[in-house]
C-alpha cells in the first residue's frame, strides 16, 4: 500500500464506522466494472460513507492530501467517468440508498439509490417519476444527476435536470451544500444545484436529490409503425405533437438494417414484419383510460390513409404495451452479440438528421465497403445510438463527430463525456466554452481531486482576453 | 464627467457606433425608471451596444478600467437588480431586440427582445412560448433569463429556466459562450447556460437565447371559483391534476379580503359575488376543442356535488376566458392604488401553507391590530404574493421572512433577489451556499464589475473548511 493510501486510511481513521474503509485486498474486483469492458485499475482503497457527514469527511481528507478520487455509483456509465485510473481512491454511494417517503408531488433519495427504487417508491404513492432508463436497476440517483440522465420520455418530461428540484452536494473541500426544499419555485439566489448536474462528479458530490414527481398517468398506449423513410417518421412525429399535445410520451426510432436483424432472430413474436426503411414506437400517456386508446389509434390511422405510416399495431393492453417496449429494448440483444462494433450517442437537429445519416453512411461505406451500420434512437429528442462494425473504427469516430458537429448536433446527446469522449469535445464546445469549465472546475476543486481528468483535461490557465 | 468615465468613453471610441455611448446630457432619465419608485441614480454614461461583439468589447473595456456596470434589459424588475448605484455605468441591451423565425420547436431571440415579441414570433409560426406574465410588453429575453422569471404557467410549462434550450453570455473580460443550436438533448460537457440563469446579470451578460416553444394549444378554458378555504383549494388542484393530468396550465389564488375589494371597485362585472374565503383561477389547454371545455365542467362539477367548490362559473368562449383572466389582472389595480403596501413574493411547501398564512396573520396584527393583508399568487406553484399596509413595515418584513424560512419557503420565488431582498437571503440559504455563490462570482469575474452588490456583498473571501 502507498503512503499516501496509508495516510488517507489513517485520516479516516474510525470516522467512516465498520466496513466505511476497504483497502488491500478487501478490496473487491467489481470496482473495475465498466459496461463498456474497459477495466479500470484496481483501486487500493474504497471509501464507503454512510451519510453527508461521512462524505464530507472522506473529502476534507482527501483534499488535505491531495489525493484524487473517482466517485462510483451504480457504474453503468457508458463513458468512463467511473472507470478507476491508477492512483484513485474509490469514493463509493452504495451505503447510501436511503428513499424518503414521497410528500406532495416530490421525494429525496440518497445518491446510491437506484433509479428503479425511486420509480418504485413514487408508483407505490400514485406518483410517477418522470425519467427512464434501461439500467434502471442498477444506475443510481447520483450518477443519474452527474451525467444529467435522459432516456425514453425526454419528449414529455425533460432530462434528468428537470426532475431535479434541489440538492445536497459535498464540495471537494467537505463543505456541504444542502437545498433540499422541494420547491418548485424558488428564486433566492443562484440555483447552485444546477452545477452538478451534467458535471460529471468533478464539481462535487451529491449526496441527496429532491426530486419532482408527476402524477401517475392513467392509461399508457403504445404503437409500433412502418414507415417508408425519415421524412415520414418526422412528419408523424409532427404530427402526434399537434393532434395529442401533452399526451405523447415517447418516439423511438429503429433503422433498417437493425430491425431486420433483430426479427431474424428474436425469441418472440415480431410485432411487423421487418423489409421497412424506418420503425417508430411511439407511446402517449393520459387520464381518460377508455378513451386514449381510441384518440390515438385514430391519429395513427389518419396517418396511414394519409401514406404516412405503411402498417401499423396498437397496443391493446398494458400487456401488450410491455410487449411492444421488448421488442425496442431487443436492439440491445442483437447489438452485444455483434464483436467489434463501436456506438455512439449523438444529438442532431431533426431538421439536418435526413443529410447526416446520408452522408455519415456514404462516407464509412467509402472508407470501408463492408461496414455495417446499426441506428436506433430517441428519435423525439433528435437523439441517435449510432453503431458501426468496421475495420477501421477510429476513422469511423472521425467521420461520424465530424458530421455532427458540422450538422449542429452534440457528441454526447445523453451518456456525457467522461474519459473516454474528451478528445472530441473541442469539435462542438469553442475554446472559451472549455476555458469557462475549467475556471468553474479550478473554482470549486482547486485540488483537482474529483474525477480529475474527466471532461475534460486542465489546460494551461485560462487566459484573459 | 468623471475621468473614469471619459476614460471609458475613450476606450470605446467609435467601437459601438452611432448612438452607442450616451453621456451627460445625453442620458435620458428613464435610465432612472424602478417599478417600485425607488428611483436609481443618473448614470454618467450608458452603453447601447447593437450586438454581441458590441457588448463584449463594452465589457473588456470596462474591465480593464475596473468601471462597474449595471446591466439594464426592460426595467420591470421587482427586486432593484438594474436600479443604477452611484458610480455604475448602464449597459443597456434596448437596441438588440431582433427575434429570429421559429426553426423547428425553438426560436433565438436577442436579450433585448420583449416576451410579447417572443411570444408573437411563435404564434405567428403556429407554436406557442410557455412563459408569461403581467409585463409581457416591456419586460426582455436578457433579463427574463436573469431572474429565471416565472408567471402564470410555471404549473404546466416550468420556470424560464425549463424553456432555455442553451444561451450566449459575455462574461466580465469580454470571453463570450454561444451555445444556441437549440438541441433539446446535449450532454457535450457543462452546460454553462445554467449559470446565467437566475444569477441576475453577476456572472455574464445574456446576449441571445434559444427557447423552446410547444405546440400551440387548440383549446384554452378557464374557471373561476369560489372556495370554502384553502385546504378545499389544495384539493381542487389534486383533484384537477389527478383527473386532467398535463391539461391543467394555470391555478393562481386570490384570498379575501383583496377580491373583496376589487369587486367593490371593479369596472367590469364580477363573475361571482364577493364574500367567500378564497377564490381560485383555473385554466386548461387542450388539444380537442370539442371536448375540453366539457370535461373540465364535469370535473368542477364533481367537485361542487362535493362541496370542494362553493360556486364556479366556466369560460364559454375565447372572450370569457380573457375576462377572466382580466380579473385576475385587476388584484394589480387594487394594490397600486393603496398607499404605503410593502408586497414580498414568498415560496411556500403547499402543506405548511396554511399554518403560515395563520401564524402571520396573528404575528402581524399583534404588532399593529389594524393592518391590512391581501394575497394572491401561483397556488399551483406554492408562490403567493403578499401584501401589507401596516405602520411598521420593517416589523412585518421580518415577521414574514422568518416565517417563510420556518416554513421551508422561499424569500423569492420568482423575482430575485437583487438589492433590495439581500438583507434576507442569509434567512433561507447557508453560509456555505452564500460563500459558494461568491466563489462562482470570482471565478466569473474577479473585478465585480457586473451587477455589484446585486443578491450578495462581496464578504471576505470563503475560507476552506
Amino acid at each position: 500500500m502507498s503512503p499516501e493510501t496509508q495516510q488517507l486510511l489513517s485520516a479516516l481513521g474510525d470516522r467512516l464506522g465498520a466496513g466505511g474503509v476497504l483497502a488491500g485486498s478487501d478490496v473487491d474486483q467489481r470496482y473495475r466494472d465498466d459496461p463498456d469492458g474497459k477495466l479500470g485499475a484496481l483501486p487500493e482503497a474504497v471509501l464507503r460513507p454512510r451519510d453527508t457527514a461521512g462524505v464530507a469527511a472522506a473529502l476534507a481528507a482527501c483534499n488535505r492530501l491531495g489525493q484524487p478520487i473517482v466517485v462510483q455509483g451504480g457504474r453503468t456509465g457508458l463513458t468512463g467517468a467511473a472507470r478507476v485510473q491508477p492512483g484513485e481512491v474509490v469514493l463509493s454511494l452504495e451505503r447510501m440508498t436511503g428513499v424518503d417517503a414521497p410528500e406532495a408531488a416530490s421525494i429525496v433519495a440518497q445518491a446510491g439509490a437506484t433509479l428503479q427504487a425511486v420509480q418504485e417508491a413514487a408508483d407505490g404513492a400514485g406518483l410517477m417519476f418522470g425519467v427512464d432508463i434501461g439500467a434502471r436497476g442498477s444506475a443510481t440517483v447520483g450518477g443519474n444527476v452527474a451525467t444529467n440522465a435522459g432516456g425514453i420520455r425526454v419528449l414529455r418530461y425533460g432530462m434528468y435536470r428537470a426532475q431535479v428540484l434541489g440538492l445536497e452536494a459535498v464540495l471537494a473541500d467537505g463543505s456541504v451544500l444542502t437545498s433540499l426544499k422541494g420547491l418548485p419555485k424558488d428564486n433566492s439566489g443562484f440555483d447552485l444545484s444546477q452545477l452538478f448536474i451534467g458535471s460529471e462528479g468533478t464539481l462535487g458530490v451529491v449526496t441527496r436529490a429532491a426530486l419532482r414527481l408527476h402524477p401517475k398517468p392513467a392509461s399508457e398506449v403504445n404503437a409500433f409503425c412502418a414507415l417508408p423513410s425519415l421524412d415520414a417518421a418526422i412528419t408523424l412525429l409532427g404530427l402526434l405533437r399537434q393532434k395529442l399535445g401533452p399526451l405523447l410520451s415517447a418516439y423511438e426510432v429503429n433503422f433498417a438494417p437493425l430491425y431486420d436483424a433483430m426479427v431474424a432472430s428474436m425469441d418472440m413474436p415480431a410485432p411487423l414484419p421487418a423489409g421497412s426503411p424506418v420503425y417508430v414506437l411511439a407511446e402517449i400517456q393520459g387520464n381518460e383510460p377508455e378513451r386514449d386508446g381510441e384518440r390515438f389509434a385514430e391519429v395513427l390511422m389518419q396517418a396511414v390513409e394519409d401514406g404516412v405510416i405503411e402498417d401499423v399495431v396498437v397496443s391493446q393492453s398494458p400487456r401488450e404495451v410491455r410487449a411492444l417496449w421488448a421488442v425496442r429494448e431487443d436492439a440491445n440483444r442483437v447489438l452485444f452479440s455483434i464483436k467489434g462494433l463501436i456506438g455512439v450517442d449523438i444529438s442532431i437537429p431533426l431538421a439536418r438528421m435526413g443529410a447526416f445519416l446520408q452522408e455519415a453512411d456514404a462516407a464509412i461505406h467509402a472508407m470501408d465497403a463492408g461496414a455495417d451500420i446499426y441506428v436506433f434512437g430517441h428519435l423525439g429528442d433528435g437523439n441517435l445510438h449510432y453503431q458501426v462494425r468496421t475495420v477501421d473504427p477510429a476513422a469511423a469516430y472521425d467521420i461520424i463527430y465530424r458530421g455532427v458537429a458540422a450538422a449542429g448536433g452534440g457528441v454526447s446527446a445523453e451518456h456525457g463525456i467522461g474519459l473516454d469522449k474528451k478528445k472530441w469535445l473541442h469539435l462542438v464546445r469553442s475554446d472559451a466554452e472549455i476555458a469557462t469549465m475549467r475556471r468553474l472546475k479550478a473554482a470549486l476543486d482547486p485540488g483537482n481531486i474529483l474525477n480529475p481528468g474527466r471532461v475534460f483535461d486542465l489546460g494551461p490557465p485560462a487566459l484573459a482576453k
